[in-house]
């Protein structure tokens, strides 16, 4: 590109986004500066914005503006359901599919010890205490909100151990306990699907 | 991800940048947000100060923070040749071969006539004028500066039709114009390099 601490600047704050290497950086700025200043300046000041005013849902756990996200405020969600995800981009996919009316806790993450993310950084304890019966403190709450757990973490290795870890901390609150069904996605043709999925749609068959 | 309207900003602002499609701007939104807050406050400066600070080399046409840049301003380059570059890479590029010591035309850009990009688009009659030899109105300029015009344009159709135009319009001019030389990439085995460059490697065998 051209000399200057500014560009340099740029170029660095760039690379830090994820799957943006050197080359990326480049294009990106290049085109920034080149063809569309005000582009720059909109992604300025939505950053800026973002990273003022977007904070944790102290319910859920999802990223937003309020205090209590949209979901967790509204009163026609069923409260005693619980669908557990890994991130906010999980929670949207569930919303769009319409088919869920229940509150969601957001892990924010999943189990990762080899990169030193245990329960304590995606919050189990908050969720294991939002499960557990209240009784003495709490008088205008009923003894127990949630009767079920819905476990929606990515069906990856670390996904289903995040699950696994989740399902055996609330075995002692004797909630029901449900996994996301495995299976064959919709739209696909079975010469196609994996092994793995086939022999669990074939034990799961309904 | 999330309800709001500073996120919805956010991920629009980023989906301008080149190669970012939603899912990619839901990544980052959510990495800033969730990983690296810092990394969002250090981009939204870079992304001001840049716009702010970086414009054209009045001579030279590519980005810095000066108004002549560095290689221009340099009393060690040499005035009588002049390279003509589609961008501020390439310009970055050349100069790490460092096998170039003299001035540089960035066109910002090639022609190219189906998204509307002409020759006034990427400045050919500021090069034609930077390349004329200057009488009348400069006594302090010597007749003519440039003695030679390097054509350095990628080796794409459209550089090459952009190499093309330049070098027609300075024929008049009675300019020396050369091509960067075509041929077998260093490093490469002639198997694996295609028949355009090895027809070009063999006509143009020195």
């Amino acid at each position: 590109m051209a000399e200057g601490a500014a560009l340099e600047a740029l170029l660095q704050a760039l690379r830090r986004l994820p799957g943006v290497g050197q080359k990326s950086a480049a294009r990106m700025a290049f085109h920034l500066l080149q063809h569309d200043r005000p582009g720059a300046v909109q992604l300025a000041r939505a950053l800026e914005q973002a990273s003022e005013r977007i904070h944790h849902c102290t319910l859920c756990n999802t990223l937003t503006e309020q205090t209590i996200c949209a979901v967790c405020q509204s009163p026609q969600r069923d409260r005693s359901k619980l669908c557990v995800i890994e991130t906010p981009a999980d929670l949207a996919a569930m919303e769009r599919t319409q088919a869920y009316q229940g509150m969601y806790f957001v892990l924010m993450g999943k189990l990762s010890p080899l990169d030193g993310i245990g329960p304590q950084e995606i919050g189990l304890q908050q969720l294991f205490d939002r499960v557990a019966p209240r009784a003495s403190d709490g008088k205008d709450q009923p003894q127990r909100e949630v009767q079920e757990v819905i476990l929606a973490t990515n069906f990856t290795a670390e996904g289903e151990a995040t699950a696994h870890v989740i399902a055996q901390g609330l075995k002692s609150l004797g909630v029901q306990v449900t996994r996301l069904a495995r299976g064959v996605p919709v739209g696909s043709e079975l010469e196609y699907v994996d092994l793995g999925t086939i022999a669990h749609a074939l034990a799961d068959r309904r």
